[in-house]
């Protein structure tokens, strides 16, 4: 099995349902890529378990487009990564999987970018700045203003690349030497607003335009609200400096408050129609008042962890037990992996009742708080941490 | 005993201590003003209990200026109210007793008055605007139009007499033809600030310009600060609309926390030194986010008690059992009274253990929550109540 052959596959898939689609990305996580894609697009009988796939696919499983998606992607110098690259964002892609499915909240099974840096390393310290796209002279101020100081302290940015905050907050991003990342709702070789088409390349040459939509996706409005998402998740905090009563940004936030990316809102004139929205979050307690970068990095705990809700006007959250920060299906994870020796995804699952599609983000959780270690294939308990407490 | 001697009597009792003056209102609270004018006028030997009456009052005791005072008042159209009278706004005003008498904030004396309407029902439904005397544009619109929003709403405001934010509020209210208090610092017989004499007039036409400070007491730093525990008190909510970094108006804020008043701040532009003090009391968790006077009736429940601090994300506070609302004080007051038939302030005081001047307080506030009824001389405990809950 070559390695085309495995990417092709992921191209296959990432194109053959609507995204995030859970049906596919479970059969995807327990027979692999090749095997998932020949079976979706062969129409193998597959099990009970897996009896979403054929609706979800049934419209495009007969196009495989991987190939020309693939030439498409290298003709914008864009990539297709997956689960299986070391660039995969793991980590920030995890509050997505626990994140409820039945509101299209899931994981991208891949993603499309363009951009040399490496995914995780430009998001794993990075701030969302989002935003009305009819944003005031203020409004455009302060997130030039909040941009370049972000720059500053080590951030990188990450918006939608829409007019407005967004494309200022790129922009100001860039002039300040930074990295920003724009997540797109349409396809990654598609200049979506078609004003921003230099902008986009200006972000990919010291940045990342990223995309889970397979190229040739046209920007749609149940796109904007999905990709939404991945721009909550992907961040340490999520930061709204302008919105409206009915701005996109409040999907944004909404998304965070879900995912639970901490999220602050910049306040405004009251006689601004722009702040309205910001106004309302920070009233009604969903968002943390923020004036300046300073305020966004204590949003952020140092180690990359989210200071809790009690920092309205407390203190932050101390998690004591290094077991605390996983979820129930997480614990059930790291108990099935024994004190000595190491074991298979597949081993896991079996001790531990949970599948496999469960099992791989759990320890990659466990991975990045230093609890186990991989070798590739196996894992096994990291020996110098006492996890017995 | 006429009414002149005990107008004379409280008139030289508000002039013979620093107000507010813990020991010399205990001294009234158990005998009465012309009995504790005589003793203090007269070095008459004090029971234990009062001993600190007599170092208060040691510099100004031989200083009866009581004649002067009152007539120095009738001069400006002002008159000098008690506890005696029916506008006194004891409810209000509770809440300095149970304040920590230790940092001066307890309860006044007495207090002079310009203006015809009865203090207490200004007050009755007012809000203190407070903020910057170096007000900005943007926050001397929004005073202006928060305050002729709140005059349609049905409130009264008050503040401070200064210039900035307070004579925007004074103005503007009284432009919506709304009745406005300013409390001064000072003399019920001084313009302060000079520049402002005509406005103290206007004001006082309509509305009421008060003071605890004795005829001739000139304006100074310490008393702008016990003046703004009145502006606290005497309000339903204290609204902060301007206020930089060193602003005064975050004493009369800390006060509003202090004795549990509503306390809001309106946001401005992060770019403004001048809401740099709101957006900081907001965000630490302190005053709610208010944008107009809708948000401010919100902060203020309907009968006229609080919303509480839940209020930032939850619902209101809601009190189950009468005698709740009651401290410890009011329900060892409250469970001295009995059932059946009336007792004076001093048989509470006996069974209860309480002094007499713990007492009154605690029967005001029974008495404005409908669970006692005075006859002026003794109480009982309303009969329509079922009080044993």
């Amino acid at each position: 099995m070559t390695d085309d052959t495995v990417r092709s596959a992921w191209a296959y898939l990432a194109a053959v349902a609507e995204p995030p689609c859970a049906a596919v990305a479970n059969l995807v996580a327990e027979v692999g890529p090749v095997e998932a894609a020949g079976a979706i697009r062969d129409r193998t009988p597959l099990p009970g378990r897996h009896r979403d796939v054929r609706a979800a696919t049934e419209a495009r499983h007969h196009l495989d487009c991987a190939v020309d998606h693939l030439r498409v992607a290298e003709a914008v110098d864009a990539r297709l990564i997956t689960p299986d690259d070391a660039e995969w964002p793991a980590w920030q892609l995890l509050r997505l999987s626990v994140a409820d499915t039945a509101t299209r909240g899931g994981p991208p099974l891949a993603l499309w970018v363009r951009g040399q840096a490496p995914l995780s390393d430009v998001v794993g310290r990075s701030v969302a700045l989002v935003g009305s796209r009819a944003a005031s002279s203020y409004g455009e101020h302060v997130t030039a203003r909040l941009s370049s100081d972000l720059v500053l302290d080590g951030w990188s940015t990450v918006s939608g690349g829409a007019y407005g905050i967004d494309g200022v907050a790129h922009r100001a991003t860039l002039a300040s030497g930074g990295t920003t990342v724009a997540v797109l709702a349409c396809g990654i070789d598609r200049d979506y607003p078609a004003g921003h088409a230099r902008l986009l390349s200006e972000i990919a040459s010291t940045g990342l335009v990223i995309t889970e939509y397979a190229p040739g996706t046209t920007a749609a409005k149940h796109r904007f609200l999905t990709r939404n998402r991945l721009v909550a998740a992907l961040s340490s905090a999520v930061i709204v400096v302008e919105a409206g009563a009915r701005s996109g940004a409040a999907n944004t936030a909404a998304w965070a408050r879900k995912l639970d990316v901490p999220l602050g809102a910049v306040p405004g004139p009251v006689t601004s129609a722009t702040s309205l929205g910001c106004h309302r979050m920070i009233a009604d307690g969903q968002a943390h008042l923020v004036v300046d970068a300073g305020a966004v990095s204590r949003l952020v705990a140092p180690d990359g962890g989210r200071v809790g809700d009690s920092a309205l006007g407390g203190r932050p959250v101390v998690t004591d037990r290094v077991t605390d920060i996983l979820d129930e299906t997480g614990r059930r994870a790291h108990d099935a992996i024994p004190r000595h020796g190491a074991v298979t995804v597949t081993e896991i699952a079996v001790t531990s009742g949970l599948t496999a599609a469960e099992v791989r983000p759990a320890l990659a959780m466990m991975e990045a708080h230093g609890l186990v270690v991989g070798d590739g294939s196996t894992w096994r308990l990291a020996a110098e941490r006492d996890t017995s407490n």
